[in-house]
Formats: C-alpha cells, structure tokens, sequence
C-alpha cells in the first residue's frame, strides 16, 4: 500500500436521496483506507454540515454492510449551498448570505486535503465554486433524471427506472381490465431518460418527454386507433417536465386565493382532463413521486457506485482536483467540473433510443 | 366424476381490478369442469356484457397458464349495475335505467344454471338483488380494501397490502436521509385494514384511519417528540379516507371556477399543509393510487384465491344459491347474500391490531 | 404504564435462521418496555450465549429499525442444547453434557425474571424442559416448515412459501420453452405445508409430500397426460422429506468411499432420475435450498411477528409461563409448552388444501 | 414505410432460455413489420422446427403483450444442431448426421429471404455454418454467462446477475446469524462475469471465476481474517467454471458404480469441503441453477433486448447477412458471424472490474 500525500479525505451527499449513495460512500472509502492509508471524515448533511460544522468519522468498519441500504447515512440537503446560504432576515422570512469563505476556514481548519462531493448539478455547481475557491474537489454524479452532462449513465438511474418500468407494469392489468387510458408520471423535469427508458421496457403505448412538445390531438388518434384495432386501453407515460406545443396547458382550474392564480396538478392530469375531452375515454394517473428516488439500489447500481467511488478514491489519491468521475462507454473517467456546471444533458431529438421507440410503435405525442 | 343438475355456469367479475380475479376464474372453472363437466361461460366486462350479451366460453385450456396474472382476463367495468343502467338520455347527458329484467331474459335465453359473481360490495349488492328475482348466484368477494362483510379477508388485500408496505420501505430511506416527514397515503374510503396493516409492516410512526378521527396537533406532539428523542423523520401512512376530529379539513385553498367551490388535495395533501403549519417541518406526500390494485398477485392471495374459487363450483355444482364464499377462521364457508348486502365491514375501535400497533409505538393521532 | 414483578426479561433466538425474528424481537421489547418498563437482555446466539455468559442490552432504541430486517441481530445457534451440550472429549472428539444446571445459574445470576425463546420444535423442547427446571419460559413459535403443533402457522412460513412460490414462477418459464420437466425441492423433512402452498400458488402440476408416498408410475402418468393434451412441459414441487411408497429410493449411485454406502442426491434427484427412466423425457432440478431462510420477511410476516412479539411481551409482564404463544383462528393465544413439546404438525391426508390442490388438477403421485 | 426486397423473415430462439428472448422476437418482428411489411415467420423450438418443418406466422398481434414474459413464445432446443443433428441408430442409441442440406431446402421452400437466429455461442456457430451455406443470416447474441464474444454485453445478463445478486442478498442474512461461511454457486463455465458482478454488487467477500484459479489455503486466510477483525461469516460467490490452482479438486468422494469414477458436487461443494477441512468452519452450499434462466426479464434487459430487435429488422431490411447485432459502448453495430464463431469472452486478468472489486477488499483465491 503506498501512501500518498493524502492523509485526510471529506465526503458528502448532496440534494435529493438516490439509491446507491451508500455504494458510492463505502468504494470511496474502502478504496482509499486500502490504497493510501487515508483517513475518511463523513460531514453530514451535505454542505450544511460544512457550515454547521457537523461530522464524523468514517472506518472501514461505519461503511461495512451499506452496499444494498437505501439513501444515505450522511443524510443530505437539498438547499443548503454555502454561496446562498438560508438564514433568517429577522423579520420572520428567509434571506440568503454567502458563507463559503467559513466554509473554506472550516475544511483547512479541520484538515480535509480533499473533498469528495456527491450530488446531482446542484451539487456540482456548488463543487465547481468550491474549487475555484482552492477546495481540492472530487465530483461523483447523481441523478435519477440522468441529466447531468459528461457522463453516459449516473448511478440511481437504473434503480429510478426499475421501479419505474415495474410500476407501469403493475398498472397495466388495471389499464387492460377495464379499457382505460392510464397515464403514469414519472420524475425529468428538464430531460426524459427517465420517461423514456421506462416507458419503453414496460410498453407504454405513448411517450411524452420535455425534449418532444405534443398535441393532445396526436395522443388521442393514436388512442383510438389503438382502440379500432382491438387493444381498448393505452399506457402514457409522461416525464413530470413533458409539455404541450406552444407550451399550452390544458387544465383549467385554478387556485382562487393565490395572488397570481396557478395551474392545479401536474403533466399527467392535465393530459389526462385533455385526453378525456378529445377522446371520451375515462382516463386515470398516477404520479410514482418519490417511490423513484427511494429503496434498495440495483444490482446494477451497486456495481456503477462502486466504480464510480473507487475511481474518486483514486482520483483523490493520486492529487487529482476539480474533476468528476463520469462513465463513457464502458470506463470511468475524470471530466473537469467546468465543463459540468450549468449544463444539463437532455435528450437529442434524433437519439437512437428515441427511433427505437418509434419503430416498435411508440408515439411521442408530435 | 358426479354429474350434476348444473350444465352451464356463467362467470363474470364486476368492480374495481384487484390481483387474484385471474385466480379465482381459473380456480371456479377447472373444478367445476372436473366435478361435474359443466360448461363454463365467461361473461365480458362485468354485468355490462349481460347487458350488451357479449360472453364467450372458458374451458380447461383458457383457464391454463393465467394463476399468476393480474387484472381479470374477462375484464370488469364499474358502473354496468343493471338496476341502474346508464344510458344516454338523448339530449347529451346520461341517465339510469332499470335493464335487469332483460339482463334476467338473457341469462335464461342462453342456459346458465348459476352465475358466479366476483365482485366488492358494490357487485354483491348487485348479485343479492339478481338472486332476489330468481337467478341462482354464488358470489365471490373481492376488495383490496378489505372492508366485505361476513369474511376476515378477501383475496386482493395482501397483494395490495404488499404493494403498499414494499412502498412505504421504499421512502422509508428517503425519509432517514432528508429528516423529512413523509406521508404516505393509501386506499381505504371507509374502512383503514389497508392503512393498520401495511403500516404495521413497514414501521409506520402514525397511522391514520377513517374509524379513528385524528387531530393534527397530537401528529405533530408525536412527530416532535421522535424528532427529541434523535429520530429526526417520521413515516406517516394515511387512509384516503381518514378524517379529522369534527370533519374539519385543514386546506383552505379552493377551485375557483368550480361553481361550489370544493376542497383541493387528497387527505395526504391535507395532514402535510397542516404539519407544516403546526411544526415547521418539511412534510411531502406519496399518494399510491391505481399500483395498490395491479401486479401479480402474492404467492398467499393465489391460494386464497384458488381456495375461494373452488368453494364457489363446489357450491354452484351442489346446487346452493344467493351466497356467497367467505373465509372464517382457517375455513372457506357460505354465508347468505342477504347479510353481506349493505354492509361495510371497519375496524372496530377495541380490534386487536390497533392495540398490537400502540404497543409497539405508533399513534392513531388520537 | 403500570408496573410489574417482572423486572428484567431476556430474550433469544434457536435453531435455524428464518425471516421475521427480528420483527419478533422488536415487538418482544418495545411492548415490554412500554407495558412495564422492564429491562431487556439480549441473548447471544441461542442458548449458546447462555451457556458462554453472552448478553447485550436491548433498549427502544436498539430494537428501532430492525423490523424488516431478514437474519436475527441476536445471532443464533441449531447445536446448542444445554442439556446436550457439545465438548471436546480430550481426544479430538466431540461428547455431549448436561451444563442445564449452569445456564439456570446463570440466568439467576443476571436476574432474568422471565426468559422469551423464539425458535422451532427444537427451541420449544429446550424451552419446555428449562421451564420445568423452573425458569419461567414464554416460547415463540418459528419455522418455515409450518410443523410446529398447536399453532395454525408460525411466522417465517410466508416468506419462504413466497420466495420459493416466486422461485418456481422463474422455472415455469425455462419449463415451457424447453418442454421439460422441471422439479423443484423446497424444504420440509416431515411435513409437507411448504410445497403444498408453494406449489398451489406456483400453478405446480405434480406436489410431492412426506404425508403422501408417490409412485414414479402415478407421476409419468400424469406427465404424459399432460403432454397428449398439448402440456408439454411439467413442473413438479418435491418436498424434501417425500418417499416413494414402500421408501425405495429410485437412484442406484452410491458413494464408494463410505462404509455403508449411502444413495445421493436428494429427493429431487431422485424423482428425476426415475422420471427420465420411465418417461425418456428430460428432467431437471433446482435445489432451493437456503434461499427460503433469508431475506426481507414478507409484509404478512412482518405483521403477524409484531403481533407474536408483543402477547409475548403482555404474557411475560402478566406473570404467564411455561407457555407458547400461538395463532388459532384470527387470535393469538397462549399454549402450555407441554403441548407442543415432542409434536409435529403434519398434513392430516383429509385436509382440505389437498382437496382444493387435486380439484384444480394438482397431482400427488398417488 | 420503405417496402425493400425482404418479403418474409424467420426468426428462431436457440440455446438454453434467457430473460429477454420474447422482447427480442417482439422488437425482430414490429420493426420489421413497420420497415417493410416484412412477414414474419416463427420457427418453432430453434433449429428443430426447421429439420421438422414447424413454423408459425406472427402478426404484429402476435408479439403484442409478450415484452415482460420470461422464456420464448417460439419454444427453444439446445440440442438440435443441423450440422449434427441427434437421430436413433436403430440399435436403441442415438447418432448424428448433417441435415443441414434438408434446412436450407426447407428454408428456401417456404421462401424465407433471410433468418433471425437468437442464441448463445452454439446458436451463432451453427448461424455462421449456415450462412456459409448461402442462407442470409442475422444473428443476436444471448447469453445468461455474458460470455459471447465481440459484444460488451448481451440480455439476459443483467437478469441473472440481478437474480444472483438478489439471492446472495437473501444468504447474506443467514450468514450473519448463524456466522456460518456461505458458498452460492452461480452459473459461468468459461467466464466469470456473472460471479464476478453479482458477487460485486451483493458484497460478496471472495469471488471465484474461472479465470483466476485459486487456493483453499488463500481463501481460508482470508476467512480467517475476517474472523479476526470480527466479521464472523463469510460469503463465497464461486463461477460453477471456477477451479483450483493445478486444476485439483477436492472432493475425494466418487461414483462407485461408474466405470470410471468421476468426483461429486460441483465446486461449491468442493470448495465448502476443503475449507471446512482447512478451517473448521460450517461451510454451507446453495446452487442457483435454473433460477438464473428464468423470470421477467428487468426492464434494463428489455430495453436491450428491444434495442437488440429493432438492429436485427434493420440489418434484414437492409440486406445485410452473415453478421451478428452487437453493443460496443452505446452503440448497436453489426460483427460478422466469422469474429464470433469459436470464440469465448472471458474476463482478462488485468480487467478493471477486478481490480474494482480487489480495492473494496474482495478476495479471488489467489
């Protein structure tokens, strides 16, 4: 085992629960205990145990037995960036205050030569400054949307869209039984991976991605002749960011005491009251919500974590900074945080996949 | 293998999809035929397919291979009550007619001896009154939410149980990782078995259900007193049908357009907008919906199923009628129509499993 | 809360690993905590522990989160009877000892007011003898075979009837492509409730029991039954404690090395290898083997171990002893050790899931 | 829809059953429906139907529905090569002879312009033979062992891996508490891949594959070291393929009654001997076998699979021959059958994935 100059490695989670966080954590900590000797620190909850100074220590022993558990034993946070910082105005509100060079003061002071930082965009963005700061930084990328740039897959994704796909084939019996349209919504708000990879092992009839604008009209022939063809019901599965051409919702109702009246229930109800206007057909949703993001990560997961936690090992190791590690093909790389930080990789419209779902029959809505 | 008096049985399922039905008809059909070579009908789309005479013969072979299938291969429908039938009232709205005399017609017109009904409460009401006017029926109880008089259990309630609880595990970790409150609600308008049992299996903090009334500020001492004690998440799981001491809901906002305005949100919705006013704490909601009802059924609801199906030929071969299979203790027994018609069947404040779950911690909110 | 005699309770797990001990312990401690404020004492590995003075404490906090949680935290032990204690002999050999009289010592000692057993027939025998050498003793029932006496079921049974139903769901599918015979051997030396359940919920053609000698000619019969009618694969479910009637075993393989040859293989082999000599057709086996003890306890599970654990709990702070809790009916109640002690809970040849299993077709082999 | 010269396709499943074979056959047959207005013709039981000249249509409603089904709807033979096709000698044993004249005869009889072959290495070599033969053949890769060459990946594989995974998960607890060494045997003769992810993914401690022979006395070591640092179980995930150093078996048990005495077990067993012997420990065996082949497919082997189908309907479309789909990276190619016929895929000894696997401690025996 050669030691490095290494001696003291941070890791946090950060932004919303994914499965294999815990992965990640146990192959970055094992590899680097094993590799360099290093000592691991845990700060919990993301960068607000950086501001809050709140962490622990992590031996081989604290990460033994959380490769398949659910979320993450850091905890995490979904708002606490150090460069706008939540705090109270005062005056019974909420204001926000740049409290990064604390931050700085807080890593040197307790001896972190190099943080590991898992999280999604937000994250990395958040990691990306920290780097320009001095911070040596080691991104590992998590979303179950998949559309963090730079990476082919993230981990959780194969996770997310399992219980996705497994959902959608529950509701099929209920769509078959009873001649419904049945719509699923399921997590991408800006991109449709998700929607897309999910919608096509489970065989949902019809696609609505946030890269593709539909017309209420196209969903509704493809219903019907769906329906003149003998298959009475229709799955639809839409991403959460998934909108109309022209951008026109379809709901009507609004909430009357809200200043500035807001547009009530999301993508699948406003296709589904769209659709049961056009069409006549009873059409019910369900919105899968944070089943995606919850439970015991795939075996597939398990092994993209832990590739990915080694290769930040390594990277940490080896005194590399202001990288992520990313899958391209089939190795794990490092890409600069700066060609990360304020992208967000959606789907082209003439992706293969997107074909593929074309050619066994799928319509996209356009 | 005896012949009976019975030649021709119809089978039809009526009601809502709940894994099991596919169970039951394979169950009812192979022993008839092997007990007493009875012609088996299937009856398309519930008592719709009475009305509108679409059925089709189901023998040995159409029975093979469909044990571990969920939704009905017969398919159901949930408003074909032949008492009140809707049709279109010529002026581009609906109304109810009475078809049953016609539906009666048919029912002789094409020989069936006996009609085996697998249905809710709804679909016995409607097999008690088809009985009353002289048509033999056998009845086959099915309702996720348990709530079917005069049988501890119908087939359907552990598949959706089992969906549930699997769900709640699922954000269980997602609850840990964010210190959230996480609100889970599940099926059960009028009776909360679902709620208490998937509840108790998966380690629900508080449980709320119709037959209890709760109040908000007793979840909210409960959730605060965890939150001192370390455990900084709560896992809520909801009836949909839960309801707050006095019947007060808790959201204020509104449909504007809507010419009497109703109340927004399932009652998920409601308990999170009231915590987060009581505690200040982050509180989201999961609504389970239509996955409660798909899927395959468990390994325990294909034997009940089997078990339920084969008591029904039993009886239909013996020449009983207007009753319906229920289970009782360890045994399948028939039980008159007349005392199931009518009747919800709810937990009793006093039941043994609302105290098995105090004991181990979990507050009804009362 | 009102306080009892019982002061401190201990608590521990025998015999085989079995999924719904640790839901079981939960339920043991926080009812007793809650009901009198007693003291738990966690067991080290069965009576092992005992025997080697290992306890932990048990508070809430130590029994939270362990609900579905497959294995036991207490760990346990299938050799350790005090009264038949393994030891080296001195000469590389192991003797048997009576050390009864040190473990009561002991459990004096340490102040054990009560002492909770969770285990199988053997469990209870070791738990019915301490208690006549007058140490209160409340037994909880556990296997997977469903053979203890005076209980309709035990918890554990669900879970491995549900992952071995699952496991032959899986061989259905390499069983109809192939157009083989496949046998599965799921456990059960003397007494056949897990492959009967298993097998009617799995849609088996053929379940062998120990209850119920086959003949190789009754299951080639029904094997070429069903390849004339078009069934051209077949799935057998063999317990693993199945004869052939007259107890010859058909495989003629022996072990040349042992002094009294032994015939290989278990009964599955067996099966297959009279199968393929009488039918020329292909036969292959699967072994389920330790699968059906591990893993996440089924939901079912989950509910009815909190329900064992906590009248466990309310019988040891009620003075009770020398009993078993068991499941009659929908109730749990207590019954003297006595009664279960040297019992095996067999399929009566009457019972009515073998009726129900024949009336759909099932085979016995008789 | 372009129509090309392509008028009628077959397309047989060959080789033992896999997940993902149906999704594969629906993708073939609606791609290349939708392309051209190809026919499709389905082979039944891989190469035998064409020597017995057993073939189906299949409409585009024939493949509907099929897309989560385990096994093949075309039925599957692993015996029935052409070139050496099995036939009674007449003296009650069983020769070969080359039918393969008679298949192409047949094949252009029945107008087929190209052939989908799915299959393993067995099914590709006869694929190739064919197309040297003047048949236009396009070939998709299966292969549960992940062992086909010139592909990253096939379906199938990340179901079985899953199916692994997913039952060490289900031994893990055993292990635990009864502190027992557990050895889970899992397919792969030439090639390790499946030990070595699903041994990855569900933290196996010491991984065996055929490509790195190994020493009971090293993995007693590690067993050992385990001990020490107070991890009391062990798991062992061994590739049926793996073997010791100098290539000796342990087993000293041998068949008596076969004229040259073969050793027993597999190497689970083999190795749960020698390492008993070598450390005392109870060492306990599972064999997964056929639970590897069979199931749902997961959803991301239906999207490969899918993937894997709509490349073949283009590559027959376009006239392409002679080749084989295949993934290199993410993208789908064609390879000519000739760079795959012959050839095993097995794990390079300097492969990351090992090395992956080394740094979060696992150890390979060696």
């Amino acid at each position: 085992m050669s030691r490095s100059r290494i001696k003291r490695i941070g890791i946090l989670t950060g932004g919303g629960d994914c499965p294999g966080l815990n992965a990640v954590i146990r192959g970055v900590a094992k590899a680097a205990i094993r590799r360099s000797g290093a000592e691991m620190v845990g700060i919990l909850d993301g960068f607000q145990g950086l501001v809050e100074r709140r962490v622990i220590p992590l031996d081989w022993e604290a990460v033994s037995g959380i490769l398949t558990q659910g979320g993450t034993i850091l905890g995490t946070n979904n708002k606490a960036d150090p460069f706008r910082y939540p705090v109270p105005d005062g005056q019974g509100k909420t204001a926000v205050q740049d409290v990064s060079d604390a931050v700085v003061k807080y890593i040197r002071e307790i001896g972190l030569d190099i943080l590991v930082c898992i999280g999604g965009d937000g994250t990395m963005t958040i990691a990306h400054q920290m780097s320009l700061k001095g911070i040596p930084i080691v991104g590992v990328p998590k979303t179950i949307d998949n559309d963090i740039a730079e990476t082919d897959i993230t981990f959780g994704f194969n996770s997310a869209m399992t219980t996705a796909a497994e959902a959608i084939d529950k509701i099929h019996s209920t769509a078959m039984s009873h001649h419904r349209v049945m719509i699923v919504e399921v997590m991408g708000r800006y991109a449709g991976w998700l929607a897309l990879e999910s919608g096509l092992a489970a065989g949902g009839d019809v696609i609505l991605i946030p890269e593709i604008p539909f017309r209420i009209s196209q969903i509704a022939a493809e219903v019907r002749r769906r329906s003149e063809h003998g298959r009475k019901f229709s799955i639809i599965v839409a991403a959460e960011g998934a909108r109309p051409e022209g951008g026109e919702m379809i709901v009507r109702r609004t909430v009357a005491d809200s200043p500035d009246p807001v547009r009530l229930g999301g993508i699948g109800q406003n296709v589904a009251e769209g659709l049961e206007e056009a069409t006549g057909l009873e059409c019910r949703v369900t919105v899968l919500g944070h089943l995606q993001r919850g439970g015991v990560p795939t075996p597939f997961d398990r092994v993209l974590s832990t590739r990915f936690g080694v290769k930040a090992a390594e990277l940490c190791v080896s005194g590399a900074s202001g990288v992520m590690v990313a899958l391209r093909g089939r190795e794990i790389i490092a890409v600069p945080l700066s060609r990360v930080d304020g992208k967000t990789r959606t789907i082209p419209p003439d992706h293969k996949l997107i074909e593929v779902a074309r050619e066994v029959g799928t319509c996209f809505g356009d």
